[in-house]
């Protein structure tokens, strides 16, 4: 009950943990669900886009030369021989002289190289002469073959986090199927006797898990695929089941600190390496970081708000990274002048949830590491490095904005 | 052919539809789906978090008048009649002179108002006596009944994007499901007798689509669920069919012009109120935003192009809206500095495809409404308001990033 004999610091386990870290293989997935994932693999063009030469506007088709000193008062008479809609083209081979109604998209037809838009243009009413008011230069407004995408170019890198276009792209070259960097499978393991499972109302004294729901919401908003099968009791048994089943992480939620009742730090320990216990930085101290067999496993406080910012830092950082994604916090960093001061012991990271208004920050009054509310009533957070002693109030910081 | 006799402001376009867009309705939800959705109703605690005074520190629980003048030369005995224990509280009531070994989270024994944490105390070895090294003042380290959240409390606001956190908090309250604002169905309706279904290989004169794969992603993204069964043919009943089936949002691709093959603006008119066609911009100049019914109708032009920027004009702001979402573009925005110059006449909008490298905005070189890679090699886009001529090559400019 004497807390950590020596606590690492935010930099070291860090850097354990990001020498852990390297994005899982790949999985094929039908693109329709591509979208948003990763790219395993780069994508190359085995074809044209477009495949054939097409006009970029609605009008004729034409031989250039036979437009050639048209003009408003040159009216250059043309013979229209039929229409080229697109996916139906005109069958025949065009000479000088003729024209061949076409809309945009549509194939350009043998023997035109040129397309007279439909403004310079005045049609016969029997539909089968034209005048041409304007010239057109040899391939005006003809979209070439490849144009688009050129048959062996590389149009993605892997990394690439799909966009909805990317997809448009992908399908257009003919693809139905992309890989992509497969999910990392996150186990939840929310321990507390406690607890009472989410949806049941508090009573006597018990409380409802809050740490469940919450850390499923993060691991899915960081590209994790969530297995959460429930409470599990204090129980060494219970525990080591589920620290040892099949997943690429596995998250602890309660009881990663250094009591009798802490078991989860002895099993990672027993099972395989615990490579961190206690880290300085607040809240968020009693967590541990360590790898049993191929599972990365994170030991998370059980204070709600100790549980959010360990997940941020360490556990969020690794289920991004393994999905391939960017390491990085996914929040959005503003710059605001501090209201209050906010203070700190150099040695000690901290974490201090703030409301932003304009460009003022103001440090939240009550925010212990039980109360989950001071998250909701925050904006984002301010940390303060370990090397600082805090920040006077009219210092400008960076805040990350949580939504 | 002869393109649009008028074509309106991008301003009026919006104003029209801004005009019509109000948040769809609630839906009740399991807590676990609501992590991102949009809250419909305020949420209201029932009861207080915790239900009852803890400890916030392990230590004993202790009469704090019984630690009075106790110090590291000046110990107090007291005598330890038990445990207390998260979830399994001590049962007895507690006198002055007598503690209670608790840990952190665990209920505060009838009669201790004061934690005495573990530093402050030398435990005798026969566990059945300690002593005070410190003097506790009375409510210390004790989280009180409430302290997270009052009975009561109004939570969290309608129209809140429900972070994490936040389904954690109201987990925590005992609430096991919420009310968000539904989702709009959006019926997507991909037309082009050129066309071949997403997954085809692009062979003869014919095309894959893009459209359906991107304006399917750009939906979800946007808070939508699509509703896409696949190309439609250029047929006015087919089209017809499509455009009055259930749904809150209607997305035509394709035929959205004034040619003789350009069926969906007709059958708008005639179903319902076309109000918009034709919109000073380019890309995307022939679009169109109507009504049939409850559902608004938005058509696309085919060229992916013009889709892509025609979506995000108009049609991802009201599913963004409809949905309870800012209706604002979600992309972020950053400035750079031109390297070339981009033109635009006055009297129309101009959506430029640009790259970003450290500072500076490239505009891409070759960018037809037709060439979809363009968005996809392309970091963001600039607009060109209909009151400018464009930006000079070194002007400092906004950028929207796609990723």
């Amino acid at each position: 009950m004497r807390g950590f004999a020596h606590r690492q610091t935010v930099a070291a386990a860090l850097a354990w943990l990001d020498a852990e870290l390297k994005a899982l293989g790949p999985e094929r997935l039908p693109l329709a669900e591509a979208a948003g994932r990763v790219l395993a693999l780069p994508i190359v063009s085995a074809v044209d886009v477009p495949g054939f030469d097409r006009a970029t506007m609605d009008g004729y088709a034409v031989v250039a030369s036979s437009t050639e000193g048209a003009g408003a008062y040159s009216r250059l008479p043309l013979s229209v021989v039929g229409d080229s809609m697109p996916g139906r083209p005109y069958e025949g081979v065009l000479s000088a002289g003729q024209a061949v109604r076409v809309m945009t998209g549509a194939p350009l037809p043998h023997g035109a190289d040129a397309v007279l838009p439909a403004e310079f243009v005045d049609a016969e009413a029997d539909g089968r002469t034209i005048a041409a008011l304007e010239a057109m230069s040899p391939g005006k407004n003809v979209g070439r073959t490849g144009e688009d995408i050129m048959r062996g170019t590389r149009l993605l890198e892997p990394g690439r986090v799909l966009r909805p276009q990317d997809v448009g792209v992908i399908s257009s070259i003919g693809l139905a199927h992309v890989e992509v960097v497969r999910k990392p499978r996150v186990r939840l393991v929310v321990t507390g006797n406690e607890l009472l499972e989410a949806g049941a109302s508090p009573r006597g004294f018990h409380i409802t898990d809050a740490n469940g729901p919450m850390l499923s919401a993060l691991v899915a908003r960081d590209g994790g695929v969530v297995d959460f099968r429930g409470i599990v009791r204090d129980d060494a048994g219970a525990i080591a089941d589920a620290l040892l089943g099949d997943a690429d992480v596995v998250l602890v939620s309660g009881g990663s600190s250094v009591g009798v009742e802490d078991l989860a730090p002895g099993l990672v320990a027993q099972h395989g390496e615990l490579a961190v216990h206690g880290i300085a930085m607040r809240p968020s101290s009693p967590t541990g970081l360590g790898r049993i067999g191929n599972r990365l496993v994170f030991l998370l406080p059980g204070n709600p708000v100790s549980s959010l910012c360990a997940y941020d830092f360490f556990a969020g950082r690794a289920i991004r990274a393994l999905g391939g994604r960017a390491a990085e916090w996914p929040y959005r960093k503003v710059r605001g002048r501090l209201t209050r001061k906010i203070s700190s012991p150099i040695g000690r990271l901290d974490y201090a949830r703030v409301t932003v208004s304009a460009d003022t920050v103001e440090p939240l009054a009550v925010a212990g590491a039980s109360l989950l509310s001071s998250t909701t009533r925050a904006d984002g957070f301010v940390i303060v490095g370990d090397d600082s002693e805090g920040f006077a109030a009219g210092t400008d910081v960076d805040v990350w904005l949580y939504a």
